[in-house]
C-alpha cells in the first residue's frame, strides 16, 4: 500500500509518521456511505443544515491554536495569514448556515395554471431545486483551511443538501487529518451519519480517479492546476453517466494600468502590486501574473518609470517558503521556461533552499500574443510585464489571455472610448473586474464571482466563492400538477 | 462538394433540387461574421433585442401558409400540428422579447462596500451578467419550427445578447432555407448586421464539427440523439479553450401508474397514454417510453387489465410517416433490438412503406434493470411496460433509468410513504415531474424545466425550454470598485 509522508515546508524534514493511502475499497466505502447519508441529508431542513455548519465552525475555532501551529509547520504560510484564513473558513461555514436557514436552497417559483390552449395556456407548475447527491471535493494546495476539508466547497455542498467526500491535498495531509478528526464528534453530537462528510487520501487512479468515477458520486468540485483539473474533468465526462465537474483551474489575472494614473500614483501602485505578487509567496489563484502597460509615444517614459518602481519594490519583497518542494521545483522550472520563451528578466535572483526570490520579466505584446508559453500561469511570486503600443493592442493581449478569474483596470475613472473598450474587453474574459486595488483577496459575499472562461473555470457560469457557490449543487425540477400534500411542502426539503 | 437532397417525408420523393453543403470556408465566415456582430449586439439594449425578436415572429406568421405547406411536405407532421408549432415558435420569440425588454439580461445584484477587515468587510461589488458570444445552434429533427432556425435556442441566445450560427437539420433542409431566407430582410429593416443570425448546412467534420471547434464560437446548443450530442460535446470539451455545450439528448420519460388509479380510471388513462405514445409518430423528446406498473399480489389483475386496455388503445392508433427514412430505419431496427433483448411484444404489427405501426412490449423489472439495451430510447411510436413487484422495485427501475427529461406519477394524490418515496425517486432522476396528464407537451413558461441528469441533458442545471433558457447564454461578472460612469449603466448592457 502506498505510504504518504508529509514534510515541514520550511525545512523539508518529515512531519509526523507516514500515513497510509486509501485502498480502492476505502474510497468506495466513503462514496457509498455518502450515498446512504444523502437519503436523510437531502431531506433535512435549513435549521438542521445550519446547526451542522455552525458546529463545524465552532469546532475549528475551539482548536485554533493547535490547528494554526500545525498548519504553519506544514505550509510555511505564517500564523497571521493562517489565523485569518481560519476566520474566513469559519465565516464561510456560518454564511452558508445563514443561507440554508433563510431557505435559499428551498426557494421556488410558483407558476399557476393558465387556462386555454398552448402556447398561452399551461398546467400548474412549480419550479424548485433538489440537491445533486454526494459531491467529490478535491482540496487545493494553497488554502489549507478555506479551500480544504471544511472549506467553501464543503460548506456550500452541505448547505445545498449534499454529502461530501473530501480528497485531501498531499501538501497539508497532517493538517487535513487533524481537521477531519474534528468532524465525527460534531456529526455524532447532532445525530448525523458519519458518512455525511468523509475524507480520503492518496493519489492517482486508486484514489482521486476512483472517487470521481464512482457511480454514487453526483458532482465534482476541484481547485488546483489546469492539468490536474482537466484530467479529472475528462474522467467526470468519461463516466457512463457524466456528472457536473466544477474546476477552478489556472488564471493569470492581468492588471491593465493606464499611463495617467501611473504618472500620478506610480510609486504607490508599484508598492501595492509588488506586495500582491509576493503575498503568500504568490500562491494565490488571483495572483497578478500579467501587467499590461500601454506605450503611446508620450507615455513611454511614464511606463518605464513604473517598471523601474515595480522592479525596485518587488526586489525588496522577501517571500516565504513555498508550500511543497514540488511547487518550488515547478516555480524554478517555470522561470527558466518563461525566460527561454523570450521574457526579459527584470528581477531574477537565485533563491535559496528555503524560499524563492520574486521573478519579474518583460515582453512586448506581439511576443505575448504569439507565444503561448508566455501566457501560462507561473504559480509563485512572479509577474510578466507586457508592453502594448495602443489600447487596441492591449485589448488583443486580453483576448490572447482569453480566460481569467480577474482583470484589474487601473485609471479608468473617467469614461472614454478607451476605458469603455477596456472595461468591455476585461468583462469578456474575466469573472471579476476590479477598478482599484489588487486581485488577491476574494471576499465571501453576495456579489462575488470566482470563475471565468477557461482555463480559470471549467464551468464559467458558476462561482466557487461567494453566496452563489451554493447553486453548483442544486438542480432545478419542475413539478407539474403536483398534489396538495406535495405543494404544502413548498419552501421545505422534498 | 457534398450535395444535399431533401425528400418528401410521405413518399420519399426528392423535394426540390439538391443543395450544396457549406464549405469549411463558409462555416468559418459565418462564425467570424457572428463574432463581428457580437460587438454591437452584446451592447444592444432590451428594446433593440425585443424589436428583432418580434420582427422575426411577425415574419414567420406573415408567411404561415407557405411555411406550413412546405413543412408538411418535408416532415409529414400535418398542418394542425405545424400551425400549432408555428404559433409556439412565434410565442417563444415574443416571450424572449418581453424578457429582454423587462431587463432580465441586465439584472444585477448590488453589494455595497462593508467597512472593516475581511472576512466581514469587503469592497463595493456589483454582480451582473454578460453574454457569452456567438452560439453554435444545432437544430433538432422533430420540431422543424420550434427547435430549428428561429426556435427557442435562437430566441433565448438573441435575447441574451449572443449572435447565432444555426446548423440546419438535414431532415427539413428546404424549410430551414426558406425560414433562413426571411431573416436578412428583418435584420436589414432594423439596421442590424447580417452576421447576427446565419445558417449553415452539411454534415461531419467540415460543417458541424468545424463550427463547434471554431475559436469565435462561445457556446453550443443542441437538441438530438445521445450519440450525436455526446460527439459534439466531446468536440466542445476538446477545444484548446473548452466552451459550454448545452445538449438535450435522449430520454425515456417513465410513467409510473399506481394500481388504485388504474382500477378506477384505467380505460381513460390507457387512451390518453396511447395518444401520447403515438402523437407525432412518437417523435418527441418527452414521448413516454417506459410505463412502470407495481404488481402487489392484489393489484396484478388491475395491472393486467390496464395492459390490455393500453394494447387495444395503442393498436387503434395510426401514426403518420416518420420524419426521414433514416429515422424510420432506426425505429424498425430498434424494435428488433429491443425484442432480441427480451422485451415481449404486445403490439407489433408490420408497418408499411409510408408509416410505422406502434410498438408496445413488456418486461419484468429485473430484466429491465439488468439489460441496458432495454433502457435505451427507441425514438418513435413505442413504449415498454415494466412490471415491478413492489414500490421498492419501481424505485430501482427509476434509478436504473438514471436521467430523464420527465417522470410522470399517476395516483399519488394522497400522501403516504409510497407516494413520498416515488415523488422523491422521480425528482432524483428527472427535470420535470408530472402528477397528471402525459409528458408530451412542454409549456413555454416561467417554471418550465426541460433537462435532467444524463443522458437527458449534458448540463442538468439548465433548461432548453422556458424562461430560464436565457441563463445558458449569460455569464456572471462581478465589478469591484467600479467607477461612477460604469455604475450609472447598471441595468443596461455594458
Amino acid at each position: 500500500m502506498q505510504k504518504l509522508q508529509s514534510f515541514k515546508a520550511r525545512t523539508g524534514e518529515p512531519l509526523g509518521a507516514p500515513l497510509m493511502a486509501c485502498t480502492p475499497e476505502q474510497v468506495d466505502a466513503a462514496a457509498e456511505a455518502a450515498a446512504q447519508a444523502f437519503v436523510s441529508w437531502s431531506a433535512s431542513n435549513g435549521a438542521t443544515r445550519a446547526a451542522l455548519l455552525r458546529g463545524l465552525a465552532a469546532a475549528l475555532e475551539s482548536d485554533r491554536e493547535d490547528l494554526v501551529a500545525l498548519a504553519d509547520e506544514e505550509t510555511a504560510l505564517g500564523p497571521v495569514r493562517l489565523n485569518g484564513e481560519l476566520d474566513r473558513t469559519a465565516f464561510q461555514l456560518r454564511r452558508f448556515a445563514d443561507i440554508a436557514e433563510r431557505g435559499v436552497p428551498f426557494a421556488f417559483t410558483d407558476d399557476p395554471a393558465v387556462p386555454g390552449a398552448p402556447p398561452v395556456g399551461h398546467p400548474a407548475m412549480v419550479r424548485q431545486r433538489v440537491p445533486l447527491g454526494p459531491v467529490a471535493m478535491f482540496s487545493a494546495s494553497n488554502f489549507p483551511f478555506a479551500f480544504s476539508v471544511l472549506g467553501g466547497d464543503t460548506a456550500s455542498a452541505l448547505a445545498a443538501g449534499c454529502p461530501v467526500v473530501v480528497k485531501a491535498h498531499s501538501g497539508h495531509l497532517v493538517l487535513s487529518n487533524r481537521v477531519a478528526g474534528l468532524i465525527p464528534r460534531v456529526l455524532k453530537s447532532q445525530g448525523l451519519p458519519a458518512g455525511l462528510i468523509s475524507m480520503i487520501q492518496g493519489s492517482g487512479t486508486d484514489v482521486g480517479v476512483r472517487l470521481i468515477r464512482h457511480p454514487a458520486i453526483a458532482a465534482g468540485a476541484f481547485t488546483g492546476s489546469t492539468r490536474g483539473g482537466a484530467a479529472l474533468q475528462a474522467e467526470a465526462n468519461g463516466r457512463p453517466r457524466p456528472i457536473p465537474f466544477y474546476g477552478e483551474l489556472g488564471s493569470t489575472n492581468p492588471v491593465v494600468a493606464l499611463p495617467a494614473i501611473l504618472a500620478t500614483k506610480g510609486a504607490e501602485l508599484a508598492a501595492t502590486l509588488a506586495g500582491s505578487i509576493a503575498q503568500g509567496c504568490g500562491q494565490f489563484c488571483t495572483s497578478p501574473g500579467v501587467i499590461v502597460l500601454i506605450d503611446s509615444p508620450q507615455d513611454k517614459a511614464t511606463n518605464d518609470a513604473f517598471v523601474q518602481q515595480l522592479t525596485t519594490a518587488l526586489s525588496a519583497q522577501n517571500p516565504h517558503a513555498m508550500l511543497t518542494p514540488g511547487m518550488r521545483q515547478a516555480f524554478d522550472a517555470g522561470v527558466v521556461h518563461m525566460t527561454a520563451a523570450g521574457a526579459h528578466p527584470l528581477v531574477k535572483e537565485a533563491g535559496n533552499a528555503e524560499a524563492p526570490r520574486p521573478f519579474l520579466a518583460q515582453v512586448n505584446a506581439v511576443s505575448f500574443i504569439a507565444k503561448s508559453a508566455l501566457r501560462e500561469e507561473l504559480f509563485g511570486p512572479s509577474s510578466l510585464i507586457v508592453r502594448a503600443e495602443s489600447v487596441a493592442e492591449a485589448l488583443d493581449v486580453l483576448q490572447a489571455v482569453g480566460g481569467s478569474l480577474t482583470v484589474t483596470l487601473w485609471g479608468a475613472e473617467t469614461e472614454s472610448n478607451d476605458t469603455r473598450a477596456l472595461a468591455r474587453g476585461a468583462m469578456n474574459i474575466a469573472g471579476r473586474v476590479l477598478f482599484a486595488g489588487v486581485p488577491t483577496g476574494v471576499a465571501v459575499t453576495a456579489a462575488q464571482q470566482h470563475g471565468g472562461p477557461w482555463p480559470s473555470s471549467t464551468q464559467p457560469m458558476t462561482t466557487s466563492v461567494g453566496d452563489a457557490a451554493l447553486d453548483r449543487f442544486l438542480r432545478p425540477v419542475c413539478l407539474q400538477d403536483a398534489p396538495a400534500w406535495l405543494l404544502a411542502r413548498q419552501g421545505q426539503p422534498c
